[in-house]
């Protein structure tokens, strides 16, 4: 038998059955159809406040909206944080759509097009240039528009973020301006006229180490002083990245939060006078989201095959890409998954949870230990609340997309 | 500098620019725009010839679906193939808007819901079934519906595809009925009064060995023999399944069909008596498709970092998972690419193609050696034609689905 990862805490039982935000399983897939996503806003609200509790007042917050661009969670976490980072002009429409406002949105992404510039720029959205041309391109088409771009370096810095499952920094990179490189272009920007708004260092996802994070902010503070300095230019503002993970797989703990603000405190105490005057952001997306989502998926047929159980559901990696060990994952192990319709039951038996798709490769849980389920039973798989629907390939084998459906939304 | 795979053949130079089917590159992105993927009908419908010419006359040649299903090209293929292998009632509905009659489809796939089993019957597709189970929901399905259902099993064979990239057979697996119990399900199946269709044996895809073919559709052969004579009634029908790989990286060499087809005569020729009567074919997707496609996508920045060269692009992984190194493959490698705009021209340095994707995943091409080429300049990757825009997680980050088109497509 193959371990699970550890279910989030936020969830209850319900006449034995697996409650999101108070609402059985059941309820919730007779109401909106199977498969399901459902998020709980009040788990993204006290996401937030505990947040907000354990980091240094001064700290903006922002959503990295990539990690979850649902209509009705996007208006939810709208209510809650300081500022949306958007990575193409697709997710600037969508922000606008959920009332977030053009001056609390920064855009950062390679391969930004003259299209998405014009946009960004038209609202006064905030740029975090990928690089030098990027930046003469920005700053053509603010010139033509008649209105002074607001302009930040996005910086490759040469540390990255250790434990990181996705590192952004450190070496050779198509992301941002290399460091040596910055100050240059940051007197550039200075002098054409254009609003300066500082710089975005982005080193790196996913970590549960909170040492590895405050090394890393504070190398990151460090770093942008003294750009700062070669600059000749205060810093206006200065997005520290993210990096914040959550647990999915056996044997992970949740991040220190508390280690991680209180480092960050005595960075923010100890400031060198060039950035005193900074406003600080972090930009979070699956730390936000990802625990306060499931997905729910019907198992259509029971099946054993050479004294092995597979539980065959009706979703699969249509929906959840990562679940399934293809994205971005060299070694396959179980996200948290459990018999929504038996929830918090004994293990009586070792299951395979698989998908409809006609692949090896659609395995949402190996061999895992399962009360005994069938036919018409609920699966549900968690933390689907990140990189979940968005960034699954939805239209393979035509089985069309899951529902979603937003839980606990703020008044 | 890293190698890129293998360049497939069928494609010119016009204008010192890629023709894809007479059609330049650029003048395919003026038209439809950029991100874009072409498929050259000329070279599906060769491709088809190729199959027809070295693969014994009885076999029937079946279409999956699965690997591309772009209505235009689904119209195309439908006119060169004896039937359509389907995945999803999705797919029931796609290959019928195309023309497909439900008499020449058959549908295979775990986890098919009652209403997916209800339209199949329906109409009159032939269901492999995965499992007893699911042969039980079809025939009650068939009762209530006053029809009887045309079924075949799939069966989970005891040996695999050796040098498959996905093997579907050979121990426990969630597809198809283990062989020991075929007979008894088949026996069940032809009392029931439902249409007795036969057998369907998937044992794995992507090879290019003509060998570990050859050796795969002899064990399929004498399998389905004994399985036959084990349930006592003729095979009206055999689906040998597929296999057929196509040449994705550096060193692949094409599969040697006139090899296959040599070996599958010599079986056809020495049939036992219980097999004189049934109807082969195989079921092809990528191997029909794929070389016939490319994906084109236009650089929006050339940067350097650490000395190394970036082509950033407007399309990525979003479009194009499988060429990122990020589905079902553990070790990353080139897929075969080139600067459609500059196209036979020699490597001038070496340079890496990246996606517009805020993510390390997101790289076309590794280190490549490429012309040296600027903004605005197209890049292809080639291969495109089987799992690209529809196994891809098209919402992710919200650039948009790519444009897709057809060129020479069948009078």
């Amino acid at each position: 038998m193959k371990p699970l990862g550890p279910i989030p805490s936020g969830f209850a039982v319900i006449d034995g059955e697996l409650a999101i935000g108070g609402c059985k399983a059941s309820d919730l897939v007779a109401e909106a159809g199977s498969p399901l996503f459902v998020y709980d806003g009040a788990l993204v609200t006290a996401r937030v406040a505990a947040l907000r509790a354990a980091l240094p007042e001064r700290l903006g917050l922002h959503y990295a909206m990539k990690a979850n661009p649902f209509a009705p969670l996007l208006r939810h976490v709208a209510g809650l944080v300081d500022g949306f980072d958007i990575a193409s002009g697709g997710e600037l429409a969508m922000a606008e759509a959920a009332g977030v406002l053009a001056a609390r949105i920064s855009f950062a992404g390679p391969g930004k097009r003259d299209e998405d510039l014009e946009a960004a720029i038209s609202r006064g959205v905030t740029l975090n240039l990928e690089s030098a041309r990027e930046a003469e391109r920005a700053l053509a088409i603010g010139e033509r528009l008649g209105c002074a771009p607001r302009l930040a370096i996005r910086v490759n810095p040469d540390f990255d973020l250790k434990g990181s499952g996705m590192k952004m920094g450190g070496g050779a990179k198509p992301f941002g301006v290399d460091a040596a490189a910055v100050p240059a272009l940051a007197r550039r920007i200075i002098a054409s006229g254009a609003e300066w708004r500082g710089l975005h260092i982005y080193a790196g996802s996913q970590t549960l180490d909170a040492a590895a994070i405050a090394e890393m902010q504070a190398a990151t503070i460090a770093l942008a002083a003294r750009l700062a300095e070669e600059s000749g230019a205060a810093l206006p503002a200065c997005n520290l990245g993210g990096g914040f993970g959550i647990p999915y797989f056996p044997g992970d703990l949740p991040l220190d939060l508390a280690a991680v603000g209180a480092a960050l405190g005595e960075q923010f105490a100890a400031l060198p006078d060039v950035l005193h005057g900074t406003a600080f952001c972090i930009e979070l997306g699956r730390y936000l989201v990802g625990e306060a989502g499931v997905y729910l998926t019907r198992i259509v047929d029971r099946k054993e095959s050479h004294g092995e159980v597979f539980l065959v559901t009706d979703g699969g990696l249509h929906h959840q890409l990562a679940a399934s060990g293809n994205f971005g994952t060299v070694v396959r192990r179980n996200y948290p998954s459990a018999i929504a319709t038996k929830f918090g039951l004994a293990p009586e038996e070792e299951a395979s949870i698989v998908g409809c798709l006609c692949t090896p490769l659609d395995r949402l849980a190996d061999k895992g230990g399962f009360p005994r389920a069938e036919e018409g039973d609920l699966v549900a798989v968690f933390c689907a609340g990140a990189y979940g629907a968005s960034a699954s390939p939805v239209h393979f084998l035509g089985h069309g997309p899951a529902a979603e459906r937003l839980v606990n939304p703020r008044a």
